[in-house]
């Protein structure tokens, strides 16, 4: 059955009348014909004779579905013969920990570039963990508004990596262009533009990133991981933490998140059936633009980020003040537009755009802005 | 709305034709009336204006959710307050390894009771992240047909915990009393079993297990652990790999696996309609007693657990021969049951009996097993 099957009518039917405009950084808004498919579908997983909830993952149906799930990824980015795609547990935040554990230890210091919260965590881990590490760029100096600049060199030839976060959640900051390492390993958080962003796989070393934002429900973590990465982990690190042993089981050495995969497999399937990576990058670009013309066109609306940094998928922006954000946010919800928050950490208002989200939204979101302004500016 | 609600028909109208009777040893079966109220409240998560899908881990609705699933593991279990319950990721395969070193270094030796495959898998992990063990107990000898004699005369009081796995789903073997390990903490892998098994909290630092046997869809892993024990945490464990940060923030550290904790407060739900874990243990010995009647009613089938040692989860047998057996399977997966090989690394047949199989897929097993043997015994 494809998405494509199911009309608008059959949609409208299926949808709540409160369903909410859902500007949520992730878990977010997924697409709606692909809830409707995992419902409808929900009782009976292919021809196993149970649901999805229930099928053994040593079936032949949970084992191709994996395969399914990681062909699509391979097919979307162009990912080539010697790289690894996994689907794991914990989120980019266990990634933090992983990716040294598993490639630093013998191979030179960390480098790691930061742009703002994300990667702050990562750098807290790496402290942590007592792993050599420096930072050769950094936006902290004016509460990460920008992209910190960064070029090759800045590069460290004997780096046994470097790490990006190549769209921050919290700021609204993107990477306009992807840094070149050269020989260095490049190792990036792609969390929350991972499938929203076109790029070449084969300037990165690892890319990673949790379904939750652009590729499905939460619970399943993609990493790419070129092969010859792979070779670096030295023992001692246990056999959940290793990327060789996930290889080896192909993502399945023990029981995986199945539902999460089912999903994640949906929304790829969803997101090739409605142009692939390209034209849902064209669509946050058109998305995120146009509240980006409008916060360019007042003094009412600033901007959270350097023009030069603005991310496509997290706009953030702030109201004159507190009192009027938090007026503005709740009429908002009144509207039927939640998640518009910024994170508790910077305040302000945060409108995540990604994949699953409809232009509708977008619209309605510029369209209150427009008039709270006017009542209010 | 209350799983008691939904009626025999609108049950039958709701399951497919063709749904198995789904022996599998984990992801199963789960209760029939779970799946039809997940299918119902699909697309409304409470009153988020989403699905469980798309709700934010930082809304109240999710974080009450969390709260409720977590309040259920403590009144089924009577957990009490110096205790906390967490809801992690990564299967009992990341605990093999969190536990040692969350609670080992500094605090002596680690004692592992070897009854099986699962006992195996958690010594590897101690030898990989060289951590000084010793076994006091082994079946190995005898292909681990019997849990081995253990008592508090084997207990080396300075040991930093003693572990055991309660129930070994590849050899089907169950502790039948649980040990007194005195105060050395007693810490255990319970995963088929949990949910299935009365037993006083007290005596155990430390249990856990994967969701996906008795408790819910795969993606999330309960882990109950005494207050005393996360004190020890040494310096250089990462955070997603640290108990305590894991309870600072109520299990919501990072984004959750939200729909498997879902699933999972469901699935608890409907054991505290159905009697609570008492009346699961209940169901689950008289289960597994009509399997193990017909086993020792006869030569045909030999049962591979010594009788002072079988599970009432995983019931394992034999046949005459390997070709009989292929037989047997095939036969039965054409009456509709399927699941039942023995694992791979054993052979022979397996029958998983976990909370959510019903009674009348016993009793079809039951006249399967009876049947087959009188054409071919």
């Amino acid at each position: 059955m494809s998405t494509k099957t199911v009309s608008k009518t059959e949609l409208d039917e299926f949808l709540p009348d409160d369903r909410a405009y859902n500007f949520n950084p992730g878990p977010c808004v997924l697409p709606e014909t692909v809830l409707k498919r995992i419902r409808d579908e929900f009782i009976q997983f292919r021809d196993s004779k149970t649901s999805i909830l229930e099928v053994s993952h040593r079936s032949s149906q949970f084992e191709d579905l994996v395969a399914e799930c990681q062909q699509r990824v391979r097919t979307l980015l162009g990912i080539p013969e010697n790289y690894h795609v996994l689907l794991l547990q914990g989120g980019a935040s266990l990634q933090f920990s992983m990716i040294p554990m598993n490639i630093a230890p013998g191979y030179g210091v960390v480098q790691v570039v930061n742009s703002g919260r994300w990667s702050g965590k990562k750098i807290t881990e790496l402290d942590i963990q007592n792993i050599d590490y420096e930072v050769p760029a950094s936006s902290e100096d004016s509460d990460f508004d920008h992209i910190p600049d960064f070029d090759k060199s800045m590069v460290d030839p004997d780096a046994s990596y470097v790490h990006i976060c190549s769209n921050e959640t919290v700021q609204g900051t993107q990477w306009q262009s992807l840094p070149d390492t050269g020989d260095v390993p490049l190792v990036a958080d792609m969390s929350s533009e991972i499938m929203a962003r076109t790029f070449d796989v084969e300037d990165f070393g690892i890319f990673y990133g949790g379904a939750q934002k652009n590729m499905g429900p939460a619970g399943v973590t993609l990493v790419a991981i070129e092969d010859e990465l792979t070779q670096r982990t030295p023992d001692g690190v246990p056999t959940m933490l290793r990327y060789d042993s996930h290889i080896q089981k192909d993502s399945i050495y023990n029981t995986p998140p199945a539902f999460a995969i089912y999903g994640m497999n949906m929304v790829l399937e969803w997101v090739q059936d409605h142009g692939g990576v390209e034209a849902m990058e064209e669509r946050a670009i058109e998305k995120s633009q146009t509240l980006y013309d409008i916060i360019d066109s007042t003094d009412f609306y600033e901007g959270a980020a350097e023009p030069d940094s603005r991310s496509r998928m997290n706009v953030t922006f702030r109201l004159p003040d507190e009192k009027l954000e938090q007026q503005f946010l709740q009429e908002a919800k009144d509207k039927g537009m939640i998640g518009l928050s910024g994170h508790r950490s910077v305040g302000g208002c945060r409108a995540s755009l990604y994949n699953g989200l409809p232009r509708e939204a977008v619209d309605a979101l510029a369209d209150h802005m427009k008039d709270f302004e006017r009542r209010n500016g």
